[in-house]
């Protein structure tokens, strides 16, 4: 039931062509018609500030199209994550403006790119190079969303100068995104040298006991600083989405 | 060295008394003196805003006792987790003002009560009774921290109507803390239901296959709603300083 | 917003007191009100066929009691599972009618105790004498709900006679709760015997590799016959629940 | 032993061809053989209501026809399972009837395509799109053995109103088959909206802490609503069989 | 239905008193009360080299002295394992010949404690001394069933030397039990010494990433010396049990 | 130092051409030497029953050949397990009587295939089809050792009668091999039929909450069948060593 | 046989008392008593340098007190780990000088203790205080053996300055030894900083997803920083141990 | 900060044209650049010794191919694990002198291919010849930081006179490197045999319950020797860099 039809039915009431015990009927089932409703409008909100996301793991390359055929109809920004250069080629002939970015196989198209971004950081740092896709994910994702995004790679803590020697950097940033496989001990020692936001993402990069991900996961919940939270491992977008959304309370006035 | 010891070198210097290759010398082991005389100062700091915090578990109610009183005499808050009533009767004997929160078992005292909270509202949901100790140590803890508070306890999935019913609490927040044992399925809800961040924490509620809380942290690990992020398992205290670390991003001017 | 309030703002419309903006705005936050009220209105219906159930793990006496008396109250049956002697004692002195239940630790209050159960059996069988506690709970909460219930127990697969003596009985069950430890096997040999539902419900009896009822939920979620349903570990009442649920589907008319 | 041996005994017993000794000895034997006896009628039986299945994951495209040929020329129906394109073509080279449900990898050939369906419906929900090919599983398999089935997909808990708005699809089905990977959250909801027996599948859709599946199956053994069964990961087919014999139990009279 | 029933029914028979329609009908259910009948059979064959087995983990003390007695007065010899001291001053209260095993917690009462032992060893060996009560449980077990046993206590491989020191006794027995925890590696050097069938129990002893048996457990299970078997953690009974089965095929003519 | 060796030092010691001194300086060093001088002797009357195994997981065709040809020539039988066609192509090179066993992919040279089997029976008893190949590995070598071997394939629970009518064949072995994937159920039934040593062997047949061989493994450790011996997910050949080797205990006089 | 056993053995072939054929035969046994004799040999020398260790886990006071009292007689130094204040009793009964370590829970008893130490130094550093325990088994140890042991408490990566304002420290040390719980990181920190060996010792400090020890566990073995070697969790006697014997190959002339 | 940089602002203090307090604001920010610095030093200092690592997996060719040029141009010696073979022709055109060690999937270019080696050998020993490949790992490591390094492969614990026979090259060794897949038991019986560093190294080689390396991980973990410490799976360059460190010790004057 839409506004439409919702006021149709209350000017029934009113005119006295539906009595209220047909009305109260009606309306009985009105709610989760009204949540649909309701939520169609929080999507147009959203819309405005954040495109739909195409999560390409097990779809089709016509699949894939297909939505975002759909979603460039609506004037939305598109982005899609872990697809491949098949899937970027069939996005592209739809819009030529389609970017890819290699490492992090996610595809974007925005229909304006010269909006402003967040005056706030999202900093985004990683242990090792071979996490650095699992962070561009993060980061592409958080500057999709509107948010000024600034990297440091390669910083892991058995080089623990490297990431001391960024602590300007990490002190400029609003909100830290921290990437790293195998011990996954890095967003302890971030922890412990600023009192932001840190948001932790493990990865499944390492061999043996490091069982795909789950040693630097295990690491990152029993870390000793205090308020680092934790994403799935190899979840970048998950971490681009909520940095942005920390990001974003800093920027309002 | 601090920076007394720092100033006097350098005039040393400057007056000829040392020459450059000893004050080179002694400057070349400084970085890590330096780090933690930055860290003091970063400490006083904090203490301003954030109390230290004692985990009680492990600790004899001497060594609680002690550290309390430390704090004390420093004019800092105190606030101690996982105390039991007996290092609560200690802390008492030392500060009339110490307070015991039975469910989140956690002691505060605090020297000036009346700190005006921050504006914007730190909101913790539990999905059942059982998980609000949990719960309460998060309020407790971003209370202790500046942070206004509220709560909404017993609002599970398997009654959906009662989490939708809080809708206005939900939308009225800053950010999120779900706490949720068993199933561990609210924060993806409540993640559906706002577009702010939700800190999701796992309680060791439940029995058989909950393996003490392993299947709510890998239903959170996993939340179909974008940017949920997981704390370890019971972790109430880490919820509540993230919570009241992206609660002040929206208090700045 | 209850069905009165609803009617009231009805009429408000009908006799052009409120307008009809001024209504839609209303009833645009009236969806998860009404949810609250659909489910209350749920909740009076199912209190007629199912008691309302107290989970006493981790719930104090007073709570117990308290809840207890509130149901009691509105006449509603009370069934309070893993509930201690105390619990009892304390349930008791609210209704004298009370009945303990000392292998499941399970507490009934039936305010009619002469309805006629269905005709429909469920059946609760068990593998050995050490899982009966969990079967009786299944049998305790499916009785509570309205089914007429029997048990065979301690027919476990390394004497396959034992429960292939019983044929009779399953043949003429109209649902099968099997609880069994250790190997879990017996699901699998009763799935091959019958082609009813089967609940399978593992129990944390045995020692070592059982790793307290993991042994026996895999074995159950491996069966090789085809349409086991399994629970959690020692949920008895969840397959007391299901199995009643089952059985209600064979009483329709 | 047979039927006709064992008359053909006890006539030999009655006409004193064979002594109560010797008859004694071969009655001693009997149990398994007759057991043997009961259950190939029963079989005969199942054959009426149920084809027999082919479980085509690691069979031969050779033994998956050679099976099927066999039951084929016994007017038996049939379905394989897990079954390639290649086994289709050959099992359509058997009988033009054959039908392959891609999505589900499904083969089905029915001898009398217009058997009445049952009056009780099957449904079968999802949370995401990536859940259809097991969805389908149980589809496909509860509308061969009979049952009328209805498909709601892609209701996740995310997007709460999804579910919400399906609840006139929910009420009006038998029993409801819940198919859900990554946090398997949706049993839970849906088994708090509705009394009727639900059975929960998970999926190994998702990735990292998903662990193929092991995430949403703790999920759905810990599901805070009541009476929840559930199946192996990924077993639609098990859940078309449960599915269908609790919907079977609706229609008798 | 027992041998005299039967009988009765087939001389019924015979005597034209029960006609063979009436005679097939009774038998057609015969078969599992004859496998009950078979198995009584085999019960009373088994009491004379096994005695029947009193598994105490979760038996009232009440409980263990009733099966006990019952078995008593049958003649049977009683084995009870994990028993507590408690039970064993119930048992012994029965019958004063009780025997109890602190080491291994197991309580034996023998009819007739001169029957000669097989000829053939089974061979206990322990890699540490916290081991010694699960091979006690495997020698009591063994020996009550007939066994000559012989024990070698303390030969882990971290000294070699002793179990090659040992090698003529290994070289003496028929069948093997290694029993260890930790690294349980004793069973692949023992299987690499001699030819003979070995039964390897891991035991809980150890600490950490032992797992409680864990480690060792899959040690064994993955020994490099080929045709070792392996039990459950701590059960030194069934490896009795097995041991003495296989002692047994030597001792045959 | 061999046999010959240490005869020429004891000489040389009795001729007074070396002295007590030099001698013991000798033999000290000898025991690791003797040992070796032990094993092989072993090694030789090892060679007359069992031939030497090559494991060809890993290796390379090469490697396998190169070991074949060393062991032919010293008119040893050769036993490769695990082995591709290739393998196979490249022993059969070497020697016209190879054999090669598609099914538990064994290859086989045999120098006297006429030897006279075991009158004791190593049965091998499988669940289902799919365990067939690992089945075939435990029967190729224990055939190949010189047991009778007999196979019952296919009489999982699910179908209990299948089993129970194998019971004359169970009862004929003289030990019985019980190979199961899925649920692991039928080494416990199979177990508490007969009282001959089992050995279990659980497969990696089955998928999902499986995990590729785990559920049966811990099914068949926790058998409440007492005596049951578990190897190694898919370990045929140590099934079918140590089925020998128990075997050729009740072959002695 | 001992050393005079074997003097005599060969001294009666030579006199011609012994021929050679019964010596080869005495001497083919010789092996594993020669094997325990180079042990026993072994063991004396380690006496000098190392003393016997008692692990009472499991052990009786009675037993503990034995086992010391046999070494003490033979002027064995004497260190018993895990012990009680009970067990300290007893062996303080036996020698006045024993001493208690508290924290460790270990007892030593030193002959002569004023043995100089190693010049090198055993560095034992924790993350935590909570993890001092564990460190204090791996000092005692070390100590015991001989090593110059320092110690290094409380210095976690979560405030990272604290390990670096050690670094002269660590550069000090021959061998470090690095105790942590919870996250487990600071060994990667350590072993970034300098270039001696690392041993790590996982403790079982920590709750939730710590699992016991098993988070630090998974994070030392997966140390980005090359060349460090992990304990068994809480094993601080292994890391004594181990360290001690790297310790002493930098003594040497 | 340089060390050029940090003299000159030094003598800029001295020379009075920097004031204290422009000195110590430029000074606390030095720590960070001064550990940088430090850490360069260090890096030469390592170079001499040790040369960069590069770990292929994950690495295009190109990267490794840079890497490798950038450290040729140093004249850094270079070692590059997990390489394939096409990253060797890559490497082998920048540099004639490029070895590739196919076992162990290394590439070696050594810039003086004829310095000493260390006196001390470190001795790599693995259970059987799967294991190869890692050990190889560790032995190319170790020689290329310049330790003279023995193998000795295949004398795994089921044959245990094959690693008895080897004492004298065990004697030797100042460190042992023991490899070990399936049970993981030799690192226990050498370091029963040895009071030298032993550091055990897990292997993927196995199936079934070996799950990947986790059996001798676990094994090795618990191993009931004192002192051997445990490296991820399959990491044979960890084991050779601690190896090298270790046998160093032992080479200072």
């Amino acid at each position: 039931m839409n506004k439409q039809e919702l006021t149709k039915l209350l000017q029934s009431v009113k005119n006295g062509k539906t009595n209220v015990e047909t009305a109260l009927n009606r309306l009985k089932h009105l709610p989760f018609e009204d949540v649909v409703y309701a939520n169609i409008d929080h999507h147009r909100h959203l819309r405005h500030g954040m495109p739909e996301v195409i999560y390409c793991e097990g779809k089709t390359i016509e699949q894939i199209a297909g939505i975002a055929k759909r979603m460039l109809a609506q004037k939305s920004d598109v982005l899609a994550t872990r697809a491949s250069e098949k899937a970027y080629a069939a996005v592209r002939k739809l819009d030529r403006r389609a970017v890819y970015h290699k490492n992090s196989r996610a595809i974007v198209v925005r229909h304006n790119e010269n909006k402003t971004p967040t005056k706030g950081v999202v900093l985004v740092v990683t242990a090792g190079t071979s996490d650095i896709p699992v962070a561009e994910e993060a980061a592409v994702t958080a500057e999709m969303l509107g948010s000024a995004v600034q990297t440091v790679y390669d910083v892991g803590v058995a080089g623990i100068h490297r990431v001391l020697s960024k602590r300007d950097v990490l002190d400029a940033a609003r909100v830290i995104v921290v990437v790293a496989g195998m011990d996954g001990a890095l967003p302890s020692v971030v922890g412990g040298l600023v009192d932001k936001p840190i948001i932790a993402v493990p990865t499944s990069v390492g061999y043996g006991a490091g069982f795909s991900g789950l040693a630097p996961l295990l690491t990152m919940l029993n870390s000793c600083a205090a308020g680092v939270a934790v994403m799935n491992i190899d979840n970048g977008f998950g971490a681009g989405v909520l940095a942005h959304r920390i990001n974003l309370l800093g920027e309002k006035p």
